[in-house]
């Protein structure tokens, strides 16, 4: 991991590339960088794409509770920005990350555990951490 | 390529477990199948989707055409289905899928072909096909 940080400038110029939507969010997908997978979406408001590249620990933007996300910040399982990228239309960003623990509130590795198949959904992967170990009972 | 499509039961019953929002749509991100490279994103409404799972090649909802968006049609650059999933909160599906070509109308392989640099946003990739020749010049 040898992510290193925009300088202001260059970081504001890249921002202002970035096109938000009319909600001011960009899809952000997370991959794993060194195996490919996909582990989940989420979305980033300008201000979370700005933090996750100033200090390459990933921070969303919750669109339930309307704020900024460190992803881990409760549970622990943070992401360790390797590169962003961007797509064509830059409405989206891709981020290869190394995930500690696990990225689902299931206490999956990815979100994307379940498949479509012929005879219906099918879970292709089991929960590897408990998760009210994940959050513990500060939610009460 | 051993996509099986699922009987219609079994496909209504998948169809009514996916989150649409108040939109109708449904984030799908194509990923190719065998080296796990990130394609695109782009949306699906629940017919989109249907016809995906249904025939094994994947149709996206454009929402700026409002309608469906059978990729390739125009361009020949047609994803088939190897495998579709759904994330944990039932609101995005990841495509696992072979692309043909290039998926990107730029005619890169991939539209997240621009990364955040320390500098600047960097071209990681050079188009390998030249894009009128993807879209000829039948949108005179």
């Amino acid at each position: 991991m040898t992510y290193t940080a925009p300088a202001p400038a260059a970081l504001d110029t890249m921002l202002d590339a970035v096109s938000f939507d009319a909600s001011g969010l960009v899809a952000a997908i997370a991959q794993q960088h060194d195996t490919g997978e996909v582990l989940m979406i989420a979305w980033m408001t300008r201000e979370a794409l700005q933090e996750t590249l100033q200090t390459g620990r990933v921070c969303y933007y919750s669109r339930s509770r309307k704020k900024l996300w460190r992803k881990g910040e409760t549970s622990g399982q943070v992401q360790h920005l390797h590169e962003a990228r961007l797509d064509c239309d830059a409405d989206a960003v891709l981020l290869l990350v190394n995930q500690i623990g696990v990225a689902c509130h299931t206490g999956r590795r990815s979100c994307f555990y379940r498949a479509f198949e012929p005879q219906g959904l099918v879970e292709l992967t089991k929960p590897e951490i408990d998760p009210n170990q994940l959050y513990g009972h500060t939610h009460t």
